[in-house]
């Protein structure tokens, strides 16, 4: 119904979808490779230097096509597509930093005559790691995901990250020490069996940055084998902040890893009823028949728990009401108590009713009891069994099959039911409960008596 | 209500407030102080002395305040103004160990000819960081600031005190060693590269404050590099109860944040549910258009979770009442089948209502059935959809926006729903349940007749 | 019910069955073995060799079975026994692995020159863990095996099968390392006191798997002794893997001991009512009696939570009744109120009872209140008291044993209860609610008639 | 009840009770010698084994008690005091163990000319601990003493007992080396500073005990310096299985402190209602009156929850009734409204009351709604507020006081409250619900008479 002002872009347009994609690569590259910039390198190589320039370029770019973006409203959930309101929000927000982002800090840096200051300026671009974060929220809500995978990688994410950026600023405690003293820095007093790391700086980069990332994810670890250690106050200093940061993250792995298994296990809980089930069938010396039966039970119901209609209570009504009318029309319609009745008739009956699985052997609807539901099957078979004139021998009247219906008679004449019914092949049905049908009835009278009817020549 | 006593403060007063949050930072630097006075000092220089001094007469002025400030009873609630009951109280709570710990012990150790058991009894100041406690266990019931924040700070600033304490005693350790053996104590025996500790007593204060802080804090956080470790059983003592305490806070640090992260996330909840309804919509064969409709539903009931007015339940009928009449009480009165009614009728109608947001596209009522809900609709606008005369084509019949009520005739009348009402934007509306207004209409008969017009009317 | 085709195995068969343990121990085998070849052996030894041989023979044997052996569809729960179906199963999910890690890798590395990269595919055979997997989930729903020791069981076998893995990589690495730099290598350059790793070659196989394995754990548990270290970059690069891995699997065992434990400890729900109530009656001064009587009940249900019937509730009706006929019928039919009843009516009170216990001294009916229960003792002892002329002194009435009722004539009658019912002896009771009992007399008019004539015998 | 055998003790008997804290406390000390025993002393000298004598003495008597005390069956719940049955039961559980542990293994060891697998079988009596863990489970169920303490210090002792066992076996390790190899041990190759360990044999007890414990905690809690380490294969494989165990035995601790942290804060819960409100209130832009209204209550509760009646609903109807009746019985008795109403009458109704609080300034009770609550007040003081002519101006009618009662008006001739009800000063009141008041009312008709002639009066 929203039509956008123009030149704005909707939020769910397909190039602009696209275009945040093609930035989020640039956003992750930026990220990654600031704190290897400010560790590593005064002053780019051309190639790296050109690769840069382009990536500044494509986030300036960025700036200008965010100024056209409509956005969804909060509080009200609509579309704002007004320019003023879209730029007050930008500008109010993000822009600042966006833009102080994009200056070329190597650049100046070397202009600058080489001060120092201005290369942690290199640090506002650390703002780009937010459409990172943005990026793995929208992960987490997509649920085609899985979601403990998504969230076990995002954490080994962060982690990596942080490991990362701690090992770039080891390295630059290192090279920041005047070059008189190197030898009583971490990596200039360092010997690695025979190795000696004494003159750094002229080892290979690949080497040097193996080195730092090794004593980050040792220390992050809490292994500290010790080879590698702090030497001076100012790398002490490093390491106490680093240590304690770690703590904090490293409990919050621990925390989301319980978190997520805590809440998760279905097999847990039905061990659980079940282990308890037994115990209690044991001190009271039931017979091992039925504890067979509720073993077989609960298995079934385990197995089937993903698939339960039970978790279409929180949908709206309409919506369940067609989802059950198309699953359960057709067995209703079928069932030759429900012959000839009108067509919106069945439909409210299809959307009342509900699935259930039973085993072979269990009992349904045992004889002498008045039922408060009727039955209709919609696979497998069952059994009408009675006991007829003695008390004691049972025998099989009648086998149903798919379509048919039983209870009717104790449903609908409210006298006890005449038979037991019992299970022979693994049998799903839907049920119908007695004031979900009175209230139907109490609509459409006619259908009523066409029922009866088929009560009476069945 | 309370009167208070003459030259009784009561708790909450301004000025006493501003008293205590002047003792608190005096509070957080005496706690930090005592245990670097205890390690590093033997005798205070002359600044911190002269310092030292005025945190002590601080503290005794708040000694002789607690005299006078009122208390709230912890059984009947109400506040205690009675000067020889708050005196009774506060001598038999904390009063001995304040004034102790405001004893200048610094100068009687040095009164004393220097005698070593004299500084202990420092760590009677320890008593104030109870303040700081305090303090904190209120930041954790004020709403305003963020609870998982202050519990992580909280639980920082522990481990942080916790490693400050044990830098200190580890240096104290240190120095209580003849001087003749000091080659044989952590730091005297200590090597960083080429840099020796062996005379330790003669470097920088900061230097050696920040190793000793460094070797607790890696024990602390298990990393445990090894170029610094106990020498001799002493320390080997200390660095067994210091880990072992570490455990302990370890584990109540990720117990903390298990609990935190346990119980927080509704974007899981959300997850969860949408992945299970997915799965069945599957299983099941559902049409694609009705899984979209599903998916934009619970979206909805996800963002707009924290605004739900289900949260009411627990205040008192009062507050709620008031609530609701703030929030529904122009639409109730908006609506046409309520005009003329008495204001104290729509003010009871405007407390029984629930609000409802629904998508477009969704159906409201259906044809056909009897309803028990009136609907007023606050914003957004929805449609009346009706087959007429074939069972086939659908028509819209008419469409309703703001203070519109649908679904009355079916409600008064206790007739089937003439039409269907689908949302053709985005819509909040307000229900009212039919028992709720059987009730209020059981009381005002007057309003009754006035509604039947109003119907026959519109 | 299901036949199945010819030369199809059914997967419950007793024979495969057998087949599968004895697979499942060369798997184990298998899976501990491949990595040690690929660490420690270039070319087995002979016996070694033969083993292996023995070994592939039997999983080609198993791929061969695997395609006779019908299995339980997934969405409909049934038995498939097609052949064609079995095999297009089989060939889509597992069959080319299975395959390709049967083939003697060793003797193709021997004969093709002892190239190198064919080690590399010996880690395929890694696949049959997957078996090893499975049978620990069946494990894990076995209910006759305790859980919790399964799990740790569980996450404990795979930690050490990591570290074995790595320890195996460990040695690995240093063997790859040109014999000019062996010295250059985690193990070329260790000294243990002073024994020297330095032409490790030469040590035995025991001592340098224990070596590794000790590193790989030291490593695992995060203690990082550091007498063993990486010495090169490609074990940095390893080791920073390891570690990472190793931060998610604790971080996971930790998960599963958590949630074992949050949901497990039924002692202290029992605490935190306990503890709960005691300060509700302390705050509110009653009587010390009365604390003792709430104190004894509560043990009581604690030590009973284990048996309590409550947990039949999830189970189906049909079997519910059946277990709670075994139990109650018995006494029941030994009430002199239902004496001469019909047997069906003696069954469906029995299915509608509900067990009990109280405590000697606790009261279960009191005098002049119109009760909805009735209880028949099942074993123990009660005793009637009542006030019989004056409002102050009590006498004792009447002692019931086994089988006797109590509560009947306010029961049947809708009068108060003539005398307070109180226990003697620690007492079973079971109960049958007046809403039931309704229910079955609605059905059976006579044994109505029976039971009023009890009763007025009785 | 229940008479005791002769010569048979009953469990909770007062001496037997003593004997078994004497034996207790011989427990643990047995439990923390034996390991030293087996790791220092090949042959004790005599005042340690003296000691030892007595202590096996005291064992020795401890099982010739056992035969005479009673226990209590755990399917009946009752005293068994039969001596065949007592004696069977022991035999069969602990018996032999027990018998075991009480020879004087070190004299053995000496006459059996020194060998050494007799000293293993000092293990035997670490089945004592047992006894230990048993003192502790009791403990947890004790509720006099807080829980959270006493988990945590059965979780340290645990951890402290392991990390002393696994001392006493490093030192074993190191001793079994023949002399020759001792610098080939952990403790023989181990240099602290200046000071050398390589004659370890010759250093005092105290400092050899003192480095075994600091070397297996800082193993245990995996800090790991590393400047002591395992140097034999012997040595790694016993670290290799310390290790692994403290990985289970730390999760486990975590795990009991997260989940009795997850269960246990209070405040968060009310910090998170209370945030969630406040988020609601703003949203809607409520008044700040209302606000203030609103966190004043929750604030109430909260404090409040300890000593909510609501906990009292799990304990039996009999005992809840007491309490009841003990704390308002005086309240409903003052109530001018029950005035001559029958000691029975008054008692019941006192029976079905509950306390509600209300802060200053709450509304109880609306004008114009018919309630179904009858209010006494307990303390505190309310006031009717009423709209007399005009809709607009309130005036104050009347104030009340303790015993008063309100709403009696509108909840027994069911008339709208002429009233609004609000309160005064902090104000406890009971509430009784017009359906239990109906049904006391259903049998004591004079009652009614008397309730209605007091309300016609007042």
């Amino acid at each position: 119904g929203s039509r956008l002002q123009r030149f704005v872009i909707h939020p769910d347009n397909w190039w602009y979808m696209i275009w945040r994609h093609f930035i989020l690569i640039w956003a992750v590259y930026s990220s990654f490779f600031t704190p290897l910039e400010f560790g590593f390198f005064r002053g780019l190589p051309e190639n790296l230097f050109l690769l840069d320039i382009a990536g500044q370029f494509a986030f300036l770019i960025d700036i200008v096509v965010r100024f056209f973006v409509a956005y969804r409203d909060s509080h009200s959930y609509r579309i704002v597509s007004n320019r003023n309101l879209i730029a007050l929000r930008y500008i109010k927000s993000r822009f600042v930093l966006d833009l102080l982002g994009c200056f070329p800090w190597d650049a100046i840096f070397k202009v600058s005559g080489r001060h120092e200051l201005v290369r942690y300026l290199l640090w506002i671009r650390l703002s780009r790691a937010l459409r990172v974060t943005e990026f793995f929220e929208k992960l987490e809500k997509d649920i085609r995901i899985n979601y403990l995978a998504t969230r076990i990688l995002k954490l080994f994410v962060v982690e990596l990250y942080c490991t990362h950026t701690a090992a770039c600023i080891f390295y630059y405690l290192a090279t920041t020490v005047p070059p008189a003293n190197e030898g009583y820095t971490w990596i200039g007093s360092l010997k690695m069996g025979d190795y000696t790391y004494s003159h750094f700086r002229e080892i290979d980069l690949w080497k040097r940055y193996v080195t730092s990332l090794y004593f980050a994810i040792v220390t992050m670890a809490t292994v500290g084998y010790g080879e590698i250690h702090a030497v001076n106050v100012r790398e002490m200093i490093f390491i106490m902040i680093y240590v304690s940061v770690d703590m904090i993250l490293g409990a919050y792995l621990l925390g989301n890893m319980a978190a997520l298994i805590v809440k998760g296990s279905k097999t847990e809980k039905f061990r659980d009823k079940m282990a308890e089930l037994i115990t209690y069938l044991k001190k009271n010396n039931i017979d091992r028949q039925i504890s067979k039966e509720i073993k077989g039970h609960l298995r079934l119901q385990y197995e089937r728990s993903k698939t339960e209609g039970a978790l279409l209570q929180d949908i709206p009504a309409s919506i369940r009401t067609k989802i059950s009318q198309n699953l359960y029309e057709q067995h209703v319609k079928g069932a030759s108590l429900f012959k000839g009745c009108s067509e919106g008739f069945i439909k409210q009956i299809a959307a009342e009713v509900h699935e259930e699985f039973f085993l072979p052997g269990e009992v349904i609807i045992e004889q002498g009891k008045v039922v408060d539901q009727l039955y209709i099957i919609c696979h497998g078979e069952v059994e009408e069994v009675g006991k007829v004139d003695d008390d004691e021998t049972e025998e099989s009247i009648m086998r149903l099959q798919v379509n048919k219906s039983f209870g009717e008679v104790s449903f609908l004449c409210n006298t006890p039911q005449p038979y037991t019914v019992q299970v022979v092949d693994l049998c799903r049905v839907v049920r119908l409960d007695k004031q979900c049908f009175k209230e139907i009835l109490g609509i459409s009278f006619s259908d009523g008596r066409i029922i009866l009817n088929n009560l009476l020549e069945g």
